[in-house]
């Protein structure tokens, strides 16, 4: 049996529907987020409590977690955990303060210009919930706001029935000294980090990832009410291997990405002529089968796996152009060696962040070595970067003439005022050079 | 009679009222956007054509403008514009060139992190039309997108009634390299670059501004079709001056914001008690009337005006408090000396571009002395920045781990995918250690 669907060296004017993403069709659900965001901008704090009741089943008297149950979290962690989260937040931080971008400045004839870089003031940090809690999206999220020196760091989170959130979750906040948490999940809570209430301090970008309703919410908001970090959209793999890649490390990675549910896609590339490539691809398939045996959630993993394609591929910039093409928020690329995969690296311009060689494997980049895993999917890799510490600052250009720079200027600044028709653009230089007043 | 209306050091609550924008409310076009949108992408040239009939009043063969045709344009742009664009050019390229990123790299235990840089494949800018040829827009989006190494570069701007386009456009475009250029303007243009026809290629992100059909257009697009630049408003400026500015140059940089047009906004903070700020402001209230007389179109320069504040405020620290809060796309700070300028620099957050001094008027960033014009307006620059090179490239992060730092790293990841649920994200380590097949 073959879980993925193969294709030999498919021509370019087949590459978009081969790498279709399978975004399944779902009922639009842009009004009733509209209408939860306009409930929480009109009537605020009573609004979240109520719809907290709604969706999470649990009624609130307040939002915000007091700081005495944020410190015990600490006695409920296990050591084990602990020290993970240190060693990941260690290695996250040392990464993300590399990213630290100092303002240029240029000099000359009585011009000065500089960028002057400033945190974001105020960031809001939203952490989806479910059954376990997700603790490396509280890293990758608060380091880089906490190492840019983002002044007020909010972290929203829904609430479980007992309306409690998991005492990792809040350990994790504290550890990347995020101290403002909030019980409030979905489209309200977005809503109400865009807006503001009386609880919740509207801030002035909002970052992370979510189920449809809070994607959704937060592309309402993004467009009219407060900054968005990213599109988002569910995961996704590209691996790209030749015959030297252990068969066994490549399907171990489909499926870890195969696991994080039904609509993320694994693709997988064979960098082979197209003998090689099918028994390779056939080595793949069976320690795929092997795989699967020893995983819980095997029927879910093989329907995920159902949306997951093979290409078999001769050249290597026949596989750069596929890989280009697919845009993978994820690119794995394990080939015969390190020269043949800087090789194919140095053509990739598309991909959220790539993996190179046999020992590093999609988890590294997602818990601890230290890029971080808030990353384009859905082919925006071809017009966006993933979060980094630039993600939380802002760039302010910043200009001093003297008279002398303004007089050399002048002439320059009248030809084009007066080819774009702006009479008062020019008068504003006039009037300083006392040619009118 | 006084221009602007005037508050002395309002309280903090009161901010967000005195500030508010004058967007007008208007018709929402969101649905007749959509269509236009859906017509391009179902039908595609054919769409384009109709819409340039039906909106530009001309009947269109073709949209791309032939290289005979830029390479003429240079024979008909007069020598002094010529000169002009030939050292706005060289200033604005230095500013960007100071802007180019390098990518960080790490190292440590068999764990190699870095950022690879890479240029957007291919960018779409949007230059409007209208009586005069906006030059400016043509360099700010061109020149950042040619020094970061964008590949293909397009540009589209509506044609005129004789289905031509301004021959400044086209030199000016040429100029910076830019060769590929298409007569489509408005909601169809913005459509066409991000869905693709026949003759005008998908881009991976869209710059530039444009009346409401066109911010419409790129807000419907950016949030499912291709990456955008900004989101877009009326321009606006914030002048913090005390009693040492020149009430003329004042003025004159509040009437060359409100020459954009009614919509556009002028703020005026006067750093000074309440006696001396009330006649600072008459010297400003008579510098503009005065200016007034000077200039064309009084009437519709005095309608922008009345949507203009004048604030007085005692401190330097309330100054930027309530420059903070305004996130005036440009704010210009003139005061009695350079220590005082760059005092309330410092605590300046929030802004798109600052100018200081007495030398530095808002039309030398428009156009010549090399940073972007292209701002965040309102209120965006709470979470945004302005172009740059950075808004043309994207960082990819790249890790190569050795066998012995995923053994090192692998205890960490266990941990994490352990507490997070995520068995198969373990499995891809474990498999790779060999402690499990």
């Amino acid at each position: 049996m073959a879980y993925l669907n193969r294709f030999y060296d498919p021509p370019e004017d087949r590459f978009s529907e081969l790498l279709e993403r399978t975004g399944t069709t779902q009922e639009n659900i842009s009004c009733p987020v509209a209408a939860i965001i306009a409930a929480v901008k009109a009537e605020g704090d009573e609004a979240l409590l109520r719809f907290t009741e709604e969706f999470d089943k649990v009624t609130l008297s307040s939002l915000r977690i007091p700081t005495s149950e944020i410190q015990k979290a600490e006695e409920l962690v296990d050591e084990t955990l602990k020290k993970a989260l240190a060693v990941a937040k260690a290695n996250i931080e040392a990464f993300h303060q590399a990213q630290s971008a100092e303002g240029e400045r240029l000099e000359r004839e009585g011009i000065a210009l500089w960028r002057k870089i400033v945190p974001i003031d105020r960031v809001g940090l939203y952490v989806p919930g479910g059954s376990a809690p997700l603790i490396s999206t509280v890293l990758m999220l608060a380091i880089p706001a906490q190492v840019a020196g983002c002044k007020e760091i909010v972290l929203c989170t829904p609430p479980d029935r007992d309306g409690r959130v998991n005492p990792a979750i809040l350990y994790a906040a504290q550890l990347c000294g995020v101290n403002e948490i909030y019980r409030v999940g979905g489209a309200q809570a977005i809503g109400a980090m865009a807006t503001g209430t009386a609880s919740i301090k509207k801030v002035d970008k909002i970052y992370g990832p979510g189920n449809r309703w809070v994607t959704e919410a937060k592309t309402q908001v993004g467009s009219a009410l407060c900054a968005i970090d990213l599109p988002a959209g569910p995961s996704e793999v590209m691996v790209v291997a030749d015959s030297f890649a252990d068969p066994v490390f490549v399907a171990s990675d489909l499926l870890s990405q195969a696991e994080h549910g039904p609509d993320s896609q694994a693709m997988l590339i064979i960098c082979a002529d197209r003998e090689d490539g099918e028994l390779y691809a056939d080595a793949v398939e069976k320690a795929i089968a092997e795989q699967l045996k020893q995983l819980e959630r095997k029927a879910a993993l093989e329907a995920s796996l159902a949306n997951s394609r093979l290409f078999i591929i001769p050249s290597l910039e026949g596989c750069a152009r596929l890989a280009n093409a697919y845009a993978s928020e994820h690119l794995i690329i394990n080939l015969q060696n390190e020269k043949k995969e800087e090789q194919l690296l140095s053509m990739i311009t598309n991909a959220g962040s790539i993996f190179l060689g046999p020992w590093s494997p999609e988890s590294s980049g997602d818990y601890a070595s230290g890029t971080n895993h808030t990353l384009p999917t859905g082919g925006w890799a071809r017009g966006y970067s993933g979060l980094s510490t630039d993600s939380f600052i802002k760039k302010i250009t910043v200009q001093r003439l003297s008279r002398e720079g303004l007089e050399n200027l002048a002439p320059t600044l009248a030809a084009m005022a007066d080819a774009e028709g702006l009479k008062a653009h020019r008068r504003a230089v006039d009037v300083r050079l006392g040619e009118e007043r």
